[in-house]
């Protein structure tokens, strides 16, 4: 009978990249599957290391390192950020410390992964931009976290345009519903109040929806018109201000401070136009991120709630014959999925963590600035700040500021 | 061996009801199909004849008389208003002429179904609306035809949202997308001379989405925001000026003087948002005049293109149990389906047509007046003068007038 | 002012071809609707006339005359066959009468069409076959009503097979699915009386869905194995034994004597696999006859539900860009369609009876056999047959008899 | 600055269950990723370790070790079987040698996790079932991996039926349709070989979804009735002979020896039919496992292809207001996924696998015997058996050996 044999390969020989995380509710969860499974399934030239789990309550922390696999714990930001064996600061606490932490961060000349939107204001987000670029010029890569370019429908989507697929972009149409808020019971949690989330709907999915729009077109928003509402302007004190979705009420109410829906219709710099739709108050649609781009000579549209689907309209071909296509995105030739299962097997929403953390990985090494940097998550918050002005100003068309 | 029998029942006893159709081109050959139909299919009070029909060129219209079945001709609109025999006035011409003849035909004491929009200003639309309301004190009937009201899925809908269970309506999205103009080299044909039709995809499109949202929220809108566009501002002359969809293209070009796209929001008087997308370079959408309402009960789903499917999420179910449930509106106990085939054997889009001939048939045998009314067509025409007004005032959020 | 002129054109100058229907039932409602639509819509060489109804119920068969428009009425079928002025016998009775109708008619020279099945034995529909082919000779035309083909999806599906599309066909999958014998109180209509239908839901949805796969695959099926069940074995007996669908039950129960369901397998002449399943217990399911061919060079998919839709996947398209697309059969280019309405706007299922009409008619004029012919009837007969047989027989691969 | 914080919780405390796992191609990268992930998501009352990994290659076991994350490798199983550190065995390897491999481990005192089918033969499986249910006195597990009972849908779908939301069962119809051999140049792999596979779509798919439609059911097939059929008999010999799914062809042919497809219909022990179907040549069909099943009082659907997603028809519902729902399976009450994301961020394929591990450590730590055991897995086999047997037999029905 033999011995065991020690695993042997190239993986243990690699270098290490020693990941330092902040925040380990939904976002802090959803990352430590992406770096728990990257390297298990892609083949990168660096090994990520869960190196470092942080968050203010200790016991808490502990027990959230214990469970999600991190190597130790923290419980002050600016201890992790000081931490020498660590190479990488991902950032998933809510949008009011995200400045804070990435300035130091890059500061301390740590690679950075921060969680979208970039920050809750345009000023801030210019900070970080610009501390980024400065981090560049030392080789420190710096990335905001659109996890939805990750999906391969998506990123195969962009493809399709690139490869100039839909010809002259007439429309780009795009909506982020969701329906947890339609109770009016639901208890005011941090995603309601505007001093830790920014802005509500339009900050947590319409940041999604513009960075997803301006991605597949290729190009960017010149201007908007909005309208947002509150419809529950006054919601049950959850018990704990800091949780997360699934909240609990307790006694007492306040008032809800950010919009609950944002409606907005803009130009591209093409001529091509868009509308927007972000809300929590679609009953029955759960996570309904749904985008569709026309062009001259072809369509595509995209539902997260399938996201292994991507419908294509070739107007190419005869008219007889021709037909939104349900495109399966799971063939070994499409964007993430040589590493994956055989056609057919589809992925979960999980996936596109374990792709961003594969994506930023390959820009370390390779000392490319990663996409999308924060100078993109910049010019987003700058699309949002267009959308809440142009609110203000009775839906008045509001240029993107440049 | 017997000898043949007569037909014998109330169809042949009942007193009759005198069409006289103006037009004879997509629309004309959709209300001959209803006129044909209605009498063999439903039970009405009133026997609908195909007496006459009207249309400038003498040869064209006798040969459309025959095919069609109607049971003289005429060429000029004017003779057939002042015909005795004729009842009433169905009106598919282009928009420019809606308005003479609808007064003139009220003038003349014939009830008038008027073809959406109204018309083509709001001046000529309130000008009908008055008439309207003052033959109705004579008894005579006017109704505009928003068709898309008359389909089993969306009057089933109307009737689910009036019976409660939406509950607190939040948002209505409706979009009407068609992508017949994609190609540069589409003539000129008359929907895109401001002069007859009034407006591009907003009169085409934008009439019917507008009608039909109000129609099913069961309120107005109060206000609008929007954005046109004209993608295509140039375009080959047609081979014959009025020629419908499928013209021929000829010598020369000239200029595009409607919206190809018109994007805008709204708020109903309730609070409740709205998103209207109407466009006619939507590739790959033949006629997706797609709505949904979502409401704090429940949701509605529609989609044109499969007519005879109404969506419907019931939110108060347990929600492991809960989802979009796809109604077959084929049953005999939904709108009009008692006249009709057993569950699943699905109508068309002319039967809405057919359906909308059954309504007035009864509203005019009743003595009631119809619905839609032409105040509720001027109502349409007033959003839609919104929506041009905010386009030209960049946006800015513009009250509908009352 | 001038006079109302007469219609004048090509229609009322064609030769009439004067139609006597017997049975007026839903079928005869159903082929009422083609025959009253199809001379409107189409241009045909000859001009259809509803010369005369007939049904054994003189006050009823008078009644449906006035509401469905036929010009006399009848009580006894010989009496219509018997006539000069009619040109063709359109026999839409229970399956028990057509042997005995349909070879009278032909005897007297007229053209026929007969509804499906052709029979309900083999024995019946070969006697029908064989006087089909002689009264050929003589110029009659004899078509069975298998109107599923005559859906612009379905025709345009075989034009996509005829060219190629598929390759070498490898499965032919198809299903017809209702759901209203599952209420155990549903009283025993004829249809569930083999003395008078034939069987269940083999001869009423199966000799549709053996027809549709031949049709599609364009060859025939060389044996079967089958399998078929009574779930429901005693049911009240109605209150008029001969009413349709919609019966009311009354006191006493009786024997049903036809299959609920039944599920068969079978092979192609070529070698592809085929299953079949026709069942009236599917809950939830009301019309949705579903068929799925699969080749080596592509699919094809259609769902009565969805009846303007085909599914076609183009296994010949890179792997990345293919997928099943959804073909909107609605454009002026696929079949039947230059006589309706513009792209996206839908047709029903009646719209099957008048291009059925619409074919009858060709046939007719051009003096051509008909397609489906009675042979083809007889044909699918004794694939049922099989079916039985092989049922009978423990399921047993039963070849088709030729 | 404080120091760097221990995890600390009750992951790290709990016992070890030390696997495992014999063969490392696509199924063992699956097992890898659930044994990896489950305890990170799950709160389990044993801690998985990936202790050992076994394959005949040294030199890429070691590497599979290495990426795949196991801490020892094996080039022997026998080695494995009989190393004290070891609790659990789990089999990935072909059909061949699971019944060898799964004997020694259970005599070993090991508990263990079989891939489905659970041998070629009727007999191993008989084997293996006797050991297993020895073994079970003396507490150990043994648990055969239909992964597909353990997705959320098809759990809760479970959950439905046992809850009696379906009534008296009618219908299943499964099929599982792949196009994977469509190819004809695609080469003889191991799959294809009866040597090593047992059987070929039957094995494969078929064990699938005939595992899957009798626990759906909850009911046992009694006998079934089958044709099988190898479309293309010879192909490429492949470049290493035990290469996965993505071979590559070399010099030679050789005989397909197992079916390409099989076709069966079936009887359940109530009376209930059953359809069922297995291809790997539905053109265009990745991996569509459709299910569904119509009973009484409602009916249920899943398609793989949409694994998120489950359709339910409420039959007890008025009938206007009913229809097939989609139930986006992703509720936190759903079935797994209070330990996963919000509502509508779906899971993928591999969940399964993580939640098999899940349920077969609740097994093991609670003393239970894992559900699906393998005499469930036997009992499958014998069906498979029965549809061979009919097959031979020219399509006879043929009972299921209890």
């Amino acid at each position: 009978m033999g011995q065991p044999q020690q695993p042997e390969g190239t993986e243990s020989d690699k270098p290490p990249l020693r990941v330092g995380m902040v925040g380990y509710a939904f976002m802090g969860a959803a990352h430590s599957q992406g770096w728990r499974t990257v390297g298990r399934v892609f083949d990168l030239p660096l090994r990520p290391v869960l190196a470092a789990i942080c968050g203010r309550d200790g016991a808490a922390v502990r027990a959230a390192a214990d469970r999600l696999g991190w190597a130790t714990a923290e419980t002050d930001w600016r201890d992790l950020v000081a931490r020498d064996d660590i190479d990488l600061v991902d950032i998933c606490t809510p949008g009011d410390s995200h400045a804070e932490i990435a300035l130091a961060a890059l500061a301390a000349g740590k690679h950075v992964l921060c969680e979208k939107p970039l920050a809750n204001t345009v000023e801030e987000a210019a900070a970080m931009s610009e501390a980024a670029e400065a981090a560049r010029a030392r080789g420190q890569s710096a990335m905001v976290g659109f996890n939805y370019r990750r999906l391969p429908a998506t990123a195969f989507a962009r493809h399709m345009v690139a490869e100039g697929r839909l010809g002259t972009l007439r429309h780009v149409r795009v909506m982020y519903l969701q329906d947890w808020l339609v109770d009016p019971a639901f208890p005011l949690t941090w995603r309601l109040r505007r001093d830790q989330a920014g802005s509500g709907s339009l900050g947590d999915l319409g940041a999604h929806i513009v960075d997803l729009a301006q991605y597949l077109a290729g190009e960017r928003l010149a201007g908007v018109s909005a309208l947002t509402e509150t419809f529950v302007r006054e919601r049950p004190l959850p018990a704990a201000p800091t949780s997360g979705l699934a909240a609990v009420s307790a006694a007492g109410t306040g008032p809800v401070t950010v919009d609950d829906a944002a409606l907005f219709t803009g130009r591209f710099a093409s001529g091509a136009l868009a509308s927007f739709e972000a809300t929590r108050y679609a009953t029955g649609r759960k996570n309904a991120l749904r985008i569709e781009l026309n062009g001259e000579r072809g369509s595509l549209a995209f539902d997260l709630e399938r996201l292994n689907e991507l419908y294509y309209h070739d107007a190419t071909e005869p008219g007889t014959h021709a037909g939104f296509r349900r495109i399966l995105v799971t063939e070994p030739d499409h964007p993430y999925l040589d590493a994956w299962w055989p056609p057919g097997h589809g992925l979960g929403y999980e996936h596109s963590f374990v792709h961003q953390a594969r994506d930023l990985v390959h820009a370390i090494a390779e000392g490319r600035g990663p996409d999308p940097s924060f100078a993109d998550g910049l010019q987003v918050q700058r699309v949002l700040a267009a959308v809440e002005e142009s609110a203000e100003k009775n839906s008045l068309y509001t240029p993107v500021a440049v």
